[in-house]
Formats: C-alpha cells, structure tokens, sequence
C-alpha cells in the first residue's frame, strides 16, 4: 500500500466508524439489539437465521438485512419464513458498511426486538467495518476445518460470539471441535462459542436463549 | 467509492496487470504451467495440493505458493509432501498481488513443470488480481451450497476450470452437482468442470490428465 491508499483506507474507516456509532445509538434507543454475521461464503449463515426465524416465532419479531455481491436469494429465503428482509446487494464490493445499512434502516419496522444483519460471505473483509451493531457473530463451519482461526484473526478477535456451524456433520469430517475452540480462545478469551446445527438442532436452545438474554439487556437501558 | 479511490484502485490494477505479464513470459518460456488455486476458506485448496504432490509423484516436477493472512501452516502441509513450498502472509490483505509472486520467483527452481498458487481463502477478491498463471482454478465445495455461483459471480467468470471439491460429502449434504455446473456454465460457458474429492479421489485422474495436458501445450511452445 502506498502512502496516498493509507489515507484513502483511514477517510473510508473513519466515516464508517461515525455511521456506525449512529445506528448502534439509534437502535438501541428502540431497544433494538443488532447481529452482524461474518463467515466464509457457506458457513450456514442463512440456514441458521431460518431457523433462528422458526424459534423466534411467537417469542419476538425480527428483521433481517441481507448483504451479497449479487442476487436477492438469502433475502428470498428469509422472506418465505414469514420474516421481513431487505438485500443490499454491493456489485462487488467484499464487505457491508455501515452507511449501506444506514440507507436501509429508515424502512425497517420500530418495533422489532432484533435485526440481524448477514454480512457478504467473507472471513477477511467484513471483519473491519463496524455495521452498528451490538453483537458480531462469527460462523465457522466444521467442513472448513479446525485451522481457520489463526489463519483468518481478524474475523476472530473482533467477534463477541463464535459459532461452531453444521455441528451435525462431525462423524464424516476431522474436525476437531476443542482445537477450534482453544485455537479461538487464545486469540480473544472473551468470545462466547456455540456449538450449533440448524439441521439437528444442536446448540440452538442455548443460543437463542443467550440472544433472549442480551436482548433484554438492551432493552432494560433503552 | 470515491472518484479518488477509483483512481488509486485503477492505478492498483495496471501495475498489476504489468507485473503479471512479466511472470507469465518468464513461466512460459521456461515451460513451466502456474496454476492460480482461488476458493472460499476451507474448500480444500491445500487438500488438493497434497493429493496432487502424491499423483504427481515421478510424473512431474511441482513447486507451491502459499498465500494466507497469517501463518505458515499451508506451506508445513506441503513441504511435508516434499514440494518445494514458500509462504507469503498478507498481513491483512484478502488477496495475493502479481508483485508479491515476482519477488518469491527468484527463489523457484526453474526445472519445475508446474508452479501452483494457492492465493488467499476468499472468494470475492482474488477474482480482480492476475498472478500471471496460465490457469485460473476456482474451487466450489459441496459443503459450501450449489447456489454461490451467481452469488459471487467474479470468481466463476474469470475462471478457467471449476472444481466441485470435497464430493465424498455428497451423501450428507443437499448439494445438486448438476445444478451448480449449470449456473457456473451460464456465467462462463468455457469452464472445465471437474468433480473431485482429494479423501476419495473421484475425479483426480481426470484433473491430473487434463493438467498434464495443459503442461505440455506451454511446453511445445517454449
């Protein structure tokens, strides 16, 4: 990088950072609690948010804004589980921004509880661009392999929640679930991990209970 | 984007675009095939380099270029095949640049029938940046959904061949092998299309046939 691309990098990344400090305030003035989901391109972002839209049911209403380089599929596929879903779709660009999602905002419902917001399929990019929201989870999938947390950090050690995805899948693969976990720990002791599958329902209860739970905080402040 | 940052990008581009050149005259005439490997994290990518380094093996002479974020661990798994193997980490950076493999290639054998590049985990990306291979290898693992295609269209547009890795999955997964090809042929109707499992090894005899065959073009001409 030259020294002109650093100052260029450093004016994009300090607008972000003001957008998004205005959408997490305005959410959370509605006691709106905001998920920004990072993975690699297939990591089940998607299948989990319908399953998560299946628990939700009844228990709280939900949005969701779908970020993709092109076609409106995941927002298709949201949408048919009765939940409400808006696709930014960036034309090429690797990462959301918060002023994409700030577009977005003035069309989402005031009274939902959560809006979860499905980052483009990218375990660089995305990791550097605060959407305004106050949880980023990040999926790592069992086929990708338990190596990928040192190997991608950043996705990591900015994350405050890290799934472990397609958890059914373990017989057929040598994913090693402690090794990840440690392997993740040691870069940010502070991530709460998840085991999960949305095909077998694996470690859905205890997420959705914890998202219940930080929901509610939000809430008791706004 | 700003008119500046399309003028710093298009700058970016066209010293890439000429350093490419220059190491694909020089692989050329040497008779040596550079492979550029591109896939989402975990679509196995270094998997398919060890099964290839075995096939290979009295066959042809191979050499590898790692490129990662961090770590040296994809270079190890190599080596340990005896390739010949050097790691360039990013730092950061979510795709490898034509000027980062002019400065390993002084350091390649020059008696090697096929350098691979094994670039960056990301599927968006390293679509923009010419390495200065002869071919463009994109990998789509089943685990990954046959839907990517023309959600990150880039990667299968400037592709040479598709690789549908990790078949073996298929019995587990909902993955429709035709209906991948058919989309990823509606991009880019001149892709080869291979279906290949590096644990099983459906489909590598016909990739190494094919690369043996590619090999032998570029060296009739040098």
């Amino acid at each position: 990088m030259t020294k002109k691309d650093v100052f260029v990098l450093q004016d994009i990344l300090l607008g972000n950072a003001q957008a998004a400090a205005a959408i997490r305030r305005e959410l959370e003035t509605r006691g709106i609690l905001a998920i920004n989901l990072l993975s690699s391109p297939g990591a089940g972002k998607t299948t989990l948010l319908e399953a998560l839209a299946d628990r939700f049911k009844g228990l709280a209403r939900i949005a969701v804004i779908e970020g993709d380089i092109e076609t409106e599929r995941d927002a298709e596929r949201v949408r048919a589980k009765g939940v409400p879903a808006w696709q930014i779709t960036t034309g090429g660009a690797c990462h959301l921004e918060a002023k994409m999602i700030g577009k977005v905002l003035p069309e989402v419902p005031t009274d939902i509880d959560f809006l979860f917001i499905e980052n483009v399929g990218n375990l660089v990019c995305p990791a550097g661009y605060d959407l305004g929201e106050r949880l980023r989870v990040v999926l790592l999938s069992t086929p990708e392999g338990d190596d990928k947390p040192k190997k991608y950090p950043k996705a990591f050690t900015t994350a405050d929640v890290l799934l472990l995805s397609k958890a059914d899948l373990r017989p057929y693969l040598p994913f090693d679930i402690e090794k990840a976990k440690a392997e993740a720990l040691a870069l940010n002791p502070k991530l709460r991990v998840f085991v999960v599958s949305a095909v077998s329902g694996e470690g859905m209860d205890e997420f959705v209970a914890f998202l219940l739970n930080a929901r509610r905080e939000i809430a008791s402040r706004a």
